[in-house]
């Protein structure tokens, strides 16, 4: 293999994730045989992309405008905001259509191992926006923590709620137990032991 | 989600092997963290090499000029010719560095079930490559059939061999085995029955 355009293909697109060079290789070749339907409407809609989409201001999210779709909507509940890691998680929340309010994006966790602080992330944001107003009361009146249940997820979760803790505002987390179509045959003991104590009425 | 910008290239992204919805998903996020590294240096590449690669008009190679590197090498054989069903079979024999020869990039098998018959193949164009010239003589005196050990593969085999048995030319397929690192006990019977019938002298 000589041919150095795609080689540096294969090198760019191994880096993505799921791929590595095996497949990076096969997903050249089928994109050569369909040049027109499918490798340069790629190309075209990868920079497109990377010149329309950019981070929502208020919220973090992905969007084309300055302030997302989901911001903007005057039907979403602004008085719960939902805190997520990152926009694969809102997204995911999204498809579940189970929430009505806002979010907002850290952009990660707090990490020690990697030397990620709260300066890092998108918290001193996130305390702006949930100081009450002038009039003394924050539109917000409970934040979500919807974060991974990783040991870096909850020193975030704790992390944010302590520093929310004199501010009045209900702070909750997402339930642990068993997933929904879980075998209890298969689920780790972390996960039993936090579905035991947290059972509910039948 | 509804900005369409990122659909339609998760859309994209999602048709290439390799990759579903889901990863998809995942490397739209990370290149759009990547934008200057990642995302737009691909876009690039993508365009140039569709516009830049091509097949060779004498094997079926792809490379950036009419004739392959490896077709215009002097320093390659030209007496054995290499047949392969793909770009990706040339790309692996060319790996092993086992071959310094020359090939025949088929561009698929005979397939009954897809509709497959030799004319949707570049069959013809090998056969021509073999004719011998005005003095009676090919320059190529043996044809090496590396095609996949499946029924397909074996068929166009058969089917190619039958149209060079008049040719006077040396025709050879791969050895069949045991995989060099394999384990008997997970091979398939047919591959041991192969092996055992092909035992050689230790």
């Amino acid at each position: 293999m000589t041919v150095s355009e795609i080689d540096r293909l294969i090198h760019l697109l191994a880096r993505l994730p799921g791929l590595g060079p095996r497949s990076a290789r096969r997903a050249v070749l089928q994109m050569l045989k369909k040049r027109d339907t499918l490798m340069l409407p790629l190309a075209t809609a990868l920079q497109q992309t990377a010149q329309a989409v950019r981070a929502c201001t208020l919220c973090g999210n992905l969007d084309t405008t300055e302030i997302c779709a989901v911001c903007r909507d005057p039907k979403r509940d602004q008085s719960v905001l939902c805190v997520v890691e990152d926009v694969a998680d809102l997204w995911a929340i999204e498809r579940s259509g189970a929430f009505k309010g806002r979010y907002h994006v850290l952009g990660g966790t707090l990490s020690a191992l990697d030397g990620r602080g709260p300066a890092q992330l998108n918290i001193a944001a996130l305390l702006d926006r949930l100081r009450p107003g002038d009039d003394g009361t924050s539109a917000v009146h409970e934040v979500i923590l919807a974060l991974s249940a990783t040991v870096d997820g909850q020193t975030t979760g704790h992390y944010i709620a302590e520093r929310l803790a004199d501010s009045g505002l209900a702070v909750t987390r997402l339930a642990h137990g068993v997933p929904v179509g879980g075998e209890l045959d298969y689920l780790d003991d972390g996960t039993l032991t936090a579905a035991l104590k947290a059972r509910r009425p039948a």
